[in-house]
């Protein structure tokens, strides 16, 4: 039967946090949100759990770090639990992070946490998720936000030194993602769709001073080319300096450049998704 | 870098009122529900956040109106935070209303707020939200529920007066949204579609009343005309008053008059959505 | 108008539990379960409610069902409320059950609560649910979540003791659901899809035991016939076990025997669904 694993004994605890922030690709479908939940109130009945999202695109680890790492500046400090983990059950580490600034990580060692920490002033300490006192027992194959990562940061919000959870690993051992790296020249940029949101705005691994660099700056026409499709679109600073229909490229609410249709879905029109490829010329 | 404003120094805070509800088109997929619920908490750590709904059609400003108005009867008073804002970065204005009951509502000035607030009592004073002291510093173009909305709403959980975040505006100045009036004779309705539900329910724009004055009585068969296809069904009081496959005309629980297939969709088998036109004569 | 039922004169309150567990078949693209929220906490200002979820299939009694009992043992003792309701303002009865280790379930007589009571240690009592006292007034006849089975539900947490919302009934004259049984030979086993996740990972009716009275253990290629058509298999341990596109037979994380595509969506590839039949025959 499952059990929760109580706190052991003689352990070091600190100031409870008592915030645990919670991003996953589990959507709401299905109940592995819910009883994550369940499982760390239970352990830590005080903890408050806010919801980041839980719309990541399945098993993309990208993703999820590029929406932790947006998200984080403007969330409470607290524990940051986050799982993307399509390699569960295998040999990847389970692990747990202490910030530079005292935020604290939890998930898996497969990149997933480690833009986040080191956007927000950098990564102080690892440790491996290894001491199954914190655990659920048994733990499953298949789930380990239930069984390791929800309890492990239930018990880092209830103040537990981390260096309890397991031993402390080399900060560089930790895996990283490679985000994708536009091509930029003079004439053109070649860059990459990140993310689709809901309202179809398609964000780019591009920032305003790239763009800039092309000499497109609000007002100012460009052509973009996906899937060997021209169009003309206009550079803006939001949504209503377009016509309905006009397709614009601006800066985001998170500093990236974006793609959007005033009063449509750029994504719908362009069948675009993450990784689609967009090229950018200044226009005449 | 992000930083959250912190409250100005002998500014009028009255008590708390610790509980907002927030109500968006916002969807759970991407981070945007989750990073205003992180907003609000830094600002206020104590409130408390009652999801109303995040599903609301994107940029739907009739639909949020209509739901807002319809669940605020039910939820506790507070803050009432709604953000469907297909203008953001324009010349819209942002908004702040007291209502005659106590209550407050922070959001755009689309139409999205008026029903609810005039339903619940009138509007007793509004305020344009354009003191920055009380916004993320800086706002972004596009998020003003992030930046501007949900800031607003934390201040005023705090007990913040609503002076303070701006001037008084005139009530009758605040845009006001035009509902679809139906057509009724007194042999026949022409009503719409305003809503569809997850269980494929289409709720009309009519009242139990405009049946009735039709002579359509629980029990009475009517005829339906959409798309130029007719149909009978019957006036019901419940789905189980009906055959499996049986089209029904009934009161919803908000007492609106709605189209309902029992054990199916009814918006799935008449390829109905908002603003579908729907004929009712009397049958025979 | 609507009006929450306040709490009658001299009734019997217990110790408050404060926690309620909420599952239903509501989706969150509607209002429905943050009205159901709203009008927990204006009886129950204190009750904390954490959402197992909410993504039943619609009107699937034996989902939720099975939902509800898998997951219960993870999330914390409380009141356990329940809706999924194909039945809503039929003669089908309201009931309040009392489990033997103290749990209190809330939902339809309709098969909904009782695999789960019956799974933590039977049921000790149940209540017909007829005291509108501690319902909202009126009680529509479409949304008894809201009216019926929140306020009853926020009351019980609040202390209230179950036998004032109504007469007990025998706790035999419940409802049972029928879970399909496999059909189990020396040879192959008839198995049914109860459940496809998010992930497309298919629950099946079957546990450990029966895949290994097949002889099918870690590591043993299996057979898979779903629509007529055939498909090998292995049984597994995780999803790391198998190469990318391999079809795999494992224990999931509650218990059950699943099939899973490395990588991939099974019920997409087989385009499988709950009531999927699956016959599974040892290869070779």
């Amino acid at each position: 039967m499952t059990s929760t694993a109580s706190s052991p004994r003689s352990v070091r605890y600190r100031r409870p946090d008592v915030l645990i922030t919670f991003l996953t690709d589990f959507g709401l479908e299905d109940d592995f949100v819910g009883t994550c939940h369940g499982v760390m109130k239970r352990i830590a009945p005080e903890v408050e759990i806010i919801d980041i999202t839980h719309g990541v695109e399945p098993q993309s680890i990208l993703q999820g770090a590029l929406v932790l790492a947006n998200t984080l500046p403007y969330v409470p400090e607290g524990v940051h639990l986050a799982v993307v983990d399509p390699g569960v059950g295998g040999d990847r580490r389970e692990i747990a992070i202490r910030g530079a600034d005292g935020r604290l990580y939890v998930g898996p060692d497969n990149g997933l946490l480690v833009p986040a920490a080191e956007k927000l002033g950098g990564i102080e300490a690892a440790h491996e998720i290894s001491n199954r006192e914190y655990a659920l027992e048994p733990v499953s194959a298949t789930f380990h936000g239930r069984d390791v990562f929800a309890p492990a940061a239930a018990h880092l919000a209830q103040g537990l030194d981390i260096g309890e959870l397991g031993p402390a690993v080399e900060p560089d051992s930790l895996v990283r993602l490679e985000v994708p790296k536009p091509d930029i020249s003079a004439r053109r940029i070649r860059a990459r769709c990140l993310y689709v949101d809901r309202f179809g705005n398609m964000q780019l691994n591009l920032t305003r001073r790239d763009v800039e660099q092309l000499g497109a700056v609000p007002g100012t026409q460009v052509e973009l080319e996906l899937s060997s499709d021209r169009y003309y679109a206009i550079a803006a600073r939001t949504f209503t300096d377009a016509r309905d229909g006009e397709i614009i490229l601006y800066e985001d609410a998170y500093e990236n450049i974006a793609i959007a249709i005033s009063g449509g879905s750029a994504a719908v029109t362009f069948s675009a998704h993450p990784g689609t490829d967009v090229r950018i010329t200044l226009a005449g």
